[in-house]
């Protein structure tokens, strides 16, 4: 399976708007040095998975047909804006799956067009999706949150944002698999700064130690730390993600 | 004053999601000749106003500052999806007048940023800002929505959507008016459509006949409708807008 970041930013993005400083009239120049809404695109076999739909021109990326569904990590405006837009029309019934959660984004769920949402999932409890397996994980967020655990042909990978810290259960959950290859995981603030909904870079290395995945990777990338990776170096297995970056899961030899 | 329409679509806007038909082949193929949610930039004098704040890419098109402030005529989600990101980063504060509407987009009055927002306007009562006359108009639609009177040296423009027919109050204030230049007015169905919250053509040739405006623009342009101007003709005096068209009213002479 593949995963493509396809936004890597915290909630204001980068450049942040009305920002001054070095990086971000960099961004500002030239996009490809910016970070959209944190997202996300899994494929495996002939399948095509959107983990969040934050990218305000998600419509004109994704032609109706070309994915098989969405999965929603929560109902916060830049995981979803994408959606606004896309309900129009005559397009065939799109499956996103998400949280429940009834007061997420009211004009969403009362007015949801060609999407069709299944907010059943409940954490621990594996699914299928054509040969993938996902397991929905809690988070520790502002919002009732999903991180998701993937396998397929024996390879895993967990996509672990917006959150702070992991929930006991679901540290337990993933201490107990047998490997995990690959962990993308919420890290919006340097080290030494404290946030009530998202990882800092320390919350995160501790994280790292304790799962052992081969490589962990950073996204919700916040701008303050978003600077601090232009000037410093992450310990080795851990590195930052950027918008188009692709994780490539071979399958494992039996 | 100078009124440039930024976008002219309906909620849906052009190429419409999932739609085969020729037009919206032909917008997929060739943006320019798509509509983007509606919305438009007054400016005069030095001055500059953004009504409503839908665009998708509004933070990338307007730097901080670059603007005095905004008014909204409603807050269904593409009059407003715009202002998600724009709230974040340390732009100063961004005035932004709109009609009262305390349950309008809960997420953005509650966590509003540096947006500043001013639900303080009502119908008939005419304020001033930098030399500019705005008068806040009820409209006819789903949501406490306003549409607006501007005058400036002696100009008149009215801004009017989202709407169906007028009320009667609104009628008479712009039939009590001396001139009235330019009416830019919702124009979402074909004739003989019926729709709840916007008008057809019928309603808006019946206004245009009342209010003996020089010139009536149609925005708000539904695809249907978007489909019957390819092949049909306007009465003079009545135009369809377009994204990008500027209409240019020029100082009145004494």
């Amino acid at each position: 399976m593949r995963l493509t970041l396809l936004g890597t930013g915290a909630a204001g993005g980068m450049p942040l708007y009305g920002c001054d400083c070095v990086d971000c009239r960099q961004a500002q120049a030239d996009p490809g040095l910016g970070r959209m809404p944190c997202s996300a695109l899994l494929e495996w076999g002939e399948h095509r998975l959107l983990l969040d739909a934050g990218l305000p021109d998600l419509h004109r990326r994704f032609a109706p047909g070309s994915f098989d569904g969405m999965l929603l990590t929560h109902f916060h405006v830049d995981h979803v804006q994408g959606l606004f837009h896309l309900r129009w029309g005559p397009a065939v019934p799109i499956p996103v799956w998400c949280p429940p959660d009834p007061d997420g984004c009211a004009d969403l769920l009362e007015h949801s067009g060609c999407l069709d949402f299944r907010p059943v999932m409940t954490h621990g409890h594996t699914w299928q999706l054509h040969g993938l397996s996902i397991t929905p994980l809690d988070m520790v967020h502002s919002r009732p949150t999903l991180g998701y655990l993937f396998e397929y042909h024996g390879r895993r990978l967990a996509y672990l944002t917006d959150t702070k810290g992991l929930p006991a259960h679901t540290l337990r959950l993933l201490q107990g698999l047998p490997s995990l290859e690959v962990l993308v995981i919420d890290c919006s603030f340097p080290p030494g700064s404290a946030g009530r909904n998202h990882n800092s870079l320390n919350e995160v290395l501790e994280l790292h130690a304790g799962l052992r995945p081969r490589s962990t990777v950073l996204t919700h990338i916040g701008h303050d730390l978003h600077g601090w990776l232009q000037r410093h170096t992450l310990p080795p297995g851990v590195r930052a993600g950027w918008d188009g970056l692709s994780l490539e899961l071979c399958e494992a030899l039996a």
